[in-house]
């Protein structure tokens, strides 16, 4: 194979971990709907501990210890930063809701005859 | 689902996540052997800057454009490591193979009778 089609090889997985980084965004933003449900916080140590062992163990390389935990560091960032920023929006919008519907209060219809 | 549920998906995207990596690892270090041999620098700005748009136009969200850049910037940045890590380690060990040979020849066999 030459360069460009290891290339084309690079872009079809690129491909993948995309939309495996969105769908794992997606279950990231529900914990967060659920932890803040129940009041917990967004930042769970031992559990992005767990999450690097997890990869750590799975790794067949030629990607070292060091680069897969690198790797996940970034990839457990962004997750906690989508999770957060989608969870803030929501209860914004739903302040802003409430808010309106404050300045505007449903009226009673009035009675006819 | 419970946060349990949601974690246990997160660990079975994070599988597929961490070998389609190293996929990619395999993919970048056969770049490398081939751009040594014809004498190409490893780094390439216009094909990374090609990397990160195809994935921001393959991006279907919830991550945004930013976080798209900044998590392909870590993964091109532990792609280029391991190539160049791979190809030098490759380096030195054909010139150790080529030092050693050197110190033993080869002796012919002495005729016999």
């Amino acid at each position: 194979m030459d360069i460009d089609e290891w290339r084309i090889e690079i872009d079809r997985i690129d491909e993948l971990l995309i939309d495996l980084l969105n769908q794992r965004s997606v279950c990231a933003i529900e914990i967060g709907r659920i932890k803040r449900q129940v009041g917990l916080p967004i930042y769970s140590p031992s559990r992005e501990k767990e999450v690097i062992e997890h990869v750590t163990i799975r790794n067949g390389g030629p990607l070292d210890k060091d680069a897969v935990r690198r790797l996940f560091e970034r990839i457990i960032d962004e997750s906690r930063r989508i999770e957060r920023v989608t969870i803030e929006k929501e209860i914004e919008q739903r302040a802003r809701k409430q808010a309106a519907a404050k300045v505007v209060p449903k009226r009673k219809p009035k009675a006819r005859g």
